[in-house]
């Protein structure tokens, strides 16, 4: 292979970005110039949206106009919605009929202005994956409603009920702190996509099918799964040991990129236990908490050079199940955040960037001849 | 910025591959080891396929599998031709509605299975593009015939009239000819989706998205747009020699990658002649021929250290346009070719590579603080 071959792009920066920056060895992630704790619990997702895609946080006439806009652009096309009718029928992956209905998004009044396709991408996210949740599960979808928030729409849409504010609290602050972090390969597809000069439906498009693989979507439901397994704090140790023993990895715990504690970890566990103390179920929560004290302590012990720590999957997984989101809607819920950062790495890559056209290193055979179909009988005979 | 950053990924190798080698310098172009004038004039599409597909020529119980496996897969689920009614109905785009029609063949019976994915991707391509611009004329789709071949069939859709068969070789040479070319922007899109191991469905859709922007997909309509200008070969000196003063481009030459003579142009010039000769407008091929000379011989006398050559896109244009296809489907049909690329290297990417994860380089503010709506009014004054 050519030295400068580099098959999964490692250490090669192919973007500058003021969207967020991402320290796996101090643990720290900064978006828009915030750390991830003190923007994320504190911002709404409209004000985080404006953010990302500005630079600013938006005075109060901006975020009323932001609001009205989305809340505009939340109900689907109707061939939008036949369409997710169509993949009910047939039982297609939540992931791949955001895919679907995500792309189908060309059909939308007013689609062709970047800076409005980004609004209509973002609005459209959480009614595409309720809709399709309820269809999943033979019932009606809803009607969304104008006078709700983002968040507090997604909530709704699910359930038909009115979401209480702890539980709106809880999920915006999960969508904030995902919004955005770094160049993974969904952020990465929607920059390459639109580095051709294409447009933001296209790119968000290649992001979700880039984001629905297990290697970068992952799957926070195991983590869960773990808690559910051990079921009492005094069970932990027992298990996990056993787990650490067998050569298991434990779900939750390590990241590609943090070398300690994820940082996003504590802003999900704070934002989680506040809703689990609020009418939530306070044992679940205090489980995990143990849980999580447990893994950590063996780790250290039985893997004293690893440095592995809790990562967003752990939290998260905690977090979407006290909103009484199934597994199946984890890695979705994912993208109705992820979209924001999406939508602004790609109208920064418009702005900025160039086209990205890397190269490959050819490794086959050369200057073979054709043969007709009587000469390769012969070859193979 | 620091040293590693490479927003063009210019000369960063990402991926090795058996499936095209592309020598800008000597004006070379392997495919699957073949010179791309040996092959792409002698093999069938779905050879062309096979090969890509599995490094092989098919022998003749193969490409007979093949072929009825393409054929079998060649009429879309009646979703997606929902789809394309409603997109018909907002005279979306072709291109978006490529992509839109490919998202939603997850819907297609049999999906899942990454090589099955393959065959129903390349072979609801041509039927995709010949409904959809039915449709935007206003006419009915034709239902496709299995005893078709692959190209044969895409004729058929559009016109509904048995192509002769210069006609169909004609743009089997041309569709084998933009099979694959490297690392392209599309093709990359395609390989960063694949390696999170997410599907082929979700990676060649992304492909669709990247290949529609205008610094990838281009446009090969104004090359002939100039040939039609200068309408006869005597006027070809005084039209380029004004437009070169003028500092136009030409367009149809040079390329961002060949420095010398795009290989794939002679291949498409001598299979555009032959069909030309049969039936054709033999006057507008001597024409084609004529302002090239005459193009080349000026940009060498005024421009002598560029090495501008002619490019794919003039013969390109030149051969669509002898087989009826308006401009709005040359970059469809492009993609009825690349997709057997994308596909292909797709599969090469699931079984070879890993996650393709770059890094970003933040440039922008840190360590801002949350602000109240109050004070951020307090702030704007």
């Amino acid at each position: 292979m050519s030295t400068n071959t580099n098959q999964g792009l490692e250490g090669v920066v192919a973007a500058t970005t003021r969207l967020s920056s991402v320290d796996g060895e101090a643990g720290f992630l900064l978006l828009a110039g915030f750390p991830v704790e003190e923007i994320a619990p504190q911002a709404t997702f409209e004000e985080m949206v404006h953010l990302l895609w500005t630079g600013e946080l938006p005075d109060a006439g901006e975020l009323a106009d932001l609001k009205r806009r989305l809340a505009a652009k939340r109900t689907l096309p109707e061939p939008v919605l036949d369409l997710l009718r169509a993949a009910a029928g047939k039982r297609v992956p939540v992931m791949d009929a955001l895919r679907m209905a995500s792309s189908a998004l060309s059909l939308s009044e007013g689609i062709g202005d970047s800076r409005e396709d980004a609004v209509i991408l973002v609005a459209a996210f959480p009614t595409i994956v309720a809709t399709y949740w309820r269809l999943l599960q033979g019932r009606e979808p809803l009607a969304p409603r104008e006078e709700h928030g983002h968040t507090e729409s997604f909530l709704y849409l699910l359930s038909g009920e009115e979401p209480a504010v702890e539980r709106v609290r809880g999920l915006e602050t999960y969508l904030n702190t995902v919004t955005d972090h770094g160049l993974n390969a969904s952020t990465f597809t929607a920059r390459v996509i639109v580095s051709t000069q294409s447009d933001l439906v296209s790119a968000i498009t290649g992001a979700v099918g880039a984001l629905k693989g297990p290697l970068h979507g992952g799957a926070p439901g195991p983590a869960l799964d773990m808690v559910f397994e051990i079921g009492t704090p005094e069970r932990a140790e027992a298990v996990l040991r056993e787990k650490l023993d067998r050569g298991e990895r434990l779900m939750g715990f390590g990241h590609r990129v943090y070398r300690v504690r994820d940082p996003r970890a504590d802003v999900l566990a704070a934002a989680a236990e506040r809703f689990y103390r609020h009418g939530g179920d306070e044992g679940l929560y205090d489980l995990a908490r143990s849980v999580e004290a447990t893994a950590l302590r063996l780790l250290r012990e039985l893997k004293p050079d690893r440095r592995l720590d809790t990562n967003v999957e752990f939290y998260t997984a905690l977090l979407l199940h006290g909103l009484d989101l199934p597994i199946e809607l984890f890695t979705p819920t994912f993208a109705i955040g992820r979209v924001a950062g999406w939508t602004a790495h790609a109208l920064e890559q418009l702005a900025t960037g160039r086209l990205i056209r890397p190269q490959s290193e050819y490794v086959g055979e050369r200057d073979r001849r054709w043969m007709g179909m009587e000469q390769r009988a012969a070859v193979s005979v």
